[in-house]
């Protein structure tokens, strides 16, 4: 196919094309929503196997975006969330029947109880119909999110992003091919047949009420886009501005262990320390062995007056640095008057995504996981487990910052809803 | 006090004033949040009492409003839903008390497990934090949502309808003064005070990420400006076009008892029923008895040939019939070629509120319950149960028809959210 073919200048009505879409969607949803568990586990081994089958294809589709991205002079790093390799492929197979061998959350009843009248009610999960992904250069997203949106029992509408439009056509074609050799509907999984941007507008629109969530997978300049413009409801993955306080209780060795962990295991995911937090307690023990640790270990320390003092490499930390989520080898560090100060600090500056505590005091730890208004909280252990997979869900598709419906790691669960079904026997109401 | 200060003309900076009340409701809903349910119920109880000696205050305040809304010549209607007495205002205080009365959802583990690393992972119910609540005329809607929020461990933030802003006002005053008796934040339950119409804009706006939900409480027109403006999440109530069912297996007694109460016990209220559907199969024996005893009833009822044919009374139904909720005594019937046609009609028409189907099939009845998607599906039972308390929750702010976090009834369960409390012993991620 050549690139003409990949532009909207023959496709004169994309509202018409989208549109269509969107109602193709909810007619699926409405089928797959009442799919058994093992007719959805069917289609995703049968997705899997043909996704291994396709893989010398998925191949050939990438190395045209890469040529591409590169003529462009992406970067090295768009690069590499781009290019896949028969490794990766076979990643994204394992990771479909990782999502297959997870346990159902359609029809799940997660409350029931009996009126005084015999009515019997009860709360039963639900898919929540029609998803939106919306996410950039990676196109292993494609099948990933096909995947949990389906065992979920939803309809998705997949929008990558145009680097890897190629790829991710090629690894919704082998999805397509899985759908019906279960004899799914094949509109279960669409991905938006286009490059232009504009198709993005019409989903944040709703697409006449055919999507019920938007879920953005990229940087923060989609995910603000999203959150301004769409009018459906958002799992929006925010900053993770996460924080480590270390506690006047804290063990120091547990303590170097859990911040080296937190800032250097991975610098850039969402979970990774931004800032950190010592009690003045224990700053004249710990401040300096775990500041000159990581300068050692060749990170970046910017630090208030107590912790310039230290050490003559940490730099002067601004205002703007408590609100930074570096995805970097740099960090910010301060010492706070107390547990206080540390709750007040990271409910002012943080993202309320993930933060910890340090400490061998039960009490202050209790403190800290009440008062941190945080998605997740932790107490002696690495802020790098703010992961789906971590958690014990298997896959996720994102991390929601957002308070409600889904909060943290977003996995099957997150993807459904509840309604309540009732059963009388003839009762009305007085 | 004169209408005069009851404008905003002397209050140039109405986003300021709203700004402040954004802060102090934030700050507010940290020192709720953490209020054990003792407390909260204290402050309850004392709202209660205050309401209750408030009585000659609230009364005149009342007067007033009601005298204005005569002398603008305003509905029947409306001088109802604004006008109070000595028995509505002990109504809101008996309210006050059972909502003191109910479980504290907030601090309840929904969920806990332990990971292979030791990691002890709980999943745990927390405020949402600050509810804005806009309202119209009726001024009970300050007690009713003051005190649920509380309940909830919420700040709220509400906004009654210019109306009844001197009613309002009094009992809000009651309120706070309960607030401060228990020693609780007079923030946390704020009115707004001003019947400027701007102020609902910049509470949609969200006042600086210091609103976390709206819940609007009133008319279509409100709920419209809502959902089209808000920039944050909505618990929104759109349209209850309810629908029964009367299955090939449906007794006809049960029947006509279940329809003559979803349609006529009260027909203003969302739950009430809007369309019948009736299977081809019993038709002959089961359409004329319910439309005769609808008719016979006073109810206008707009039918498809088939019921035309059974009643002269019947008028012919239009297409907009299927989709409208007409909140007064009309009814619209239609024979349907059995439970398939039932249910596609229901769900391609239908507003997914509350829909019912009558039947002693057992298989009819799960395949309704199952593909009907509707907040609320009933089996052999009135649609008039879509309540709060109907449900057993004791007091509702409202019947969620979005599908995200709340769906249904809106108790105090459904104003919380969750996070995710771990505890380890030094963990850090491989």
């Amino acid at each position: 196919m050549t690139s003409a073919t990949l532009t909207t200048s023959r496709n004169p009505d994309l509202t018409a094309v989208l549109g269509d879409i969107g109602r193709r969607a909810r007619a699926a949803s409405r089928l797959v929503a009442l799919a058994t568990t093992d007719h959805k586990n069917e289609a995703l081994s049968a997705m899997a196997s043909a996704l291994r089958a396709a893989a010398p294809d998925i191949l050939a589709a990438n190395a045209e975006d890469v040529t591409e991205a590169r003529s462009r002079s992406a970067t090295a790093a768009l690069i590499d969330r781009l290019r896949l390799d028969a490794k990766r492929i076979a990643a994204m197979a394992d990771g479909i029947e990782v999502v297959a061998g997870l346990a159902d959350p359609v029809g799940a009843v997660t409350d029931a109880w009996t009126r005084p009248n015999g009515m019997r009610i009860e709360r039963v999960r639900v898919p929540l119909g029609v998803i939106g992904v919306i996410y950039e250069s990676r196109p292993n997203v494609t099948a990933d999110a096909g995947a949990l949106c389906l065992k979920a029992g939803n309809a998705v509408i997949l929008r990558g992003g145009s680097d890897s439009f190629r790829s991710s056509r090629a690894i919704h074609a082998a999805l397509t091919e899985g759908l019906r050799a279960a004899d799914l509907p094949e509109d279960a999984i669409q991905l938006v047949p286009t490059r232009d941007r504009t198709a993005v507008g019409l989903m944040l629109g709703g697409l006449d009420g055919n999507i019920d969530v938007i879920v953005p997978r990229g940087g923060k300049e989609l995910v603000a886009r999203v959150q301004t413009e769409a009018r459906v409801p958002v799992f929006a993955h925010l900053d993770g501005n996460c924080h480590i306080f270390i506690d006047a209780a804290a063990d120091l060795a547990m303590a170097r262990t859990i911040v080296m962990n937190a800032k250097l295991r991975r610098t850039g995911v969402c979970g990774a320390v931004e800032t950190l937090l010592v009690d003045r307690a224990v700053a004249g023990t710990h401040l300096a062995p775990l500041v000159t640790m990581l300068l050692d270990a060749g990170c970046a320390v910017r630090g208030d007056a107590d912790t310039r003092a230290v050490d003559p490499r940490v730099t002067a930390a601004v205002e703007e640095d408590w609100y930074t989520e570096y995805l970097d080898a740099i960090i910010a560090v301060k010492v706070v008057d107390g547990l206080d100060e540390a709750i007040h600090h990271i409910n002012h500056y943080g993202s309320h995504h993930t933060d910890a505590i340090v400490t061998a005091d039960p009490a202050a730890a209790e403190r800290f996981l009440a008062e941190v208004d945080s998605a997740i909280v932790l107490h002696n252990a690495s802020t790098q487990f703010a992961d789906g997979g971590e958690f014990g869900f298997g896959a996720e598709i994102g991390i929601a910052t957002g308070r409600l419906h889904a909060r943290g790691p977003v996995g099957v669960e997150q993807l459904t809803t509840f309604k309540y079904r009732i059963r009388g026997s003839g009762q009305t109401r007085p």
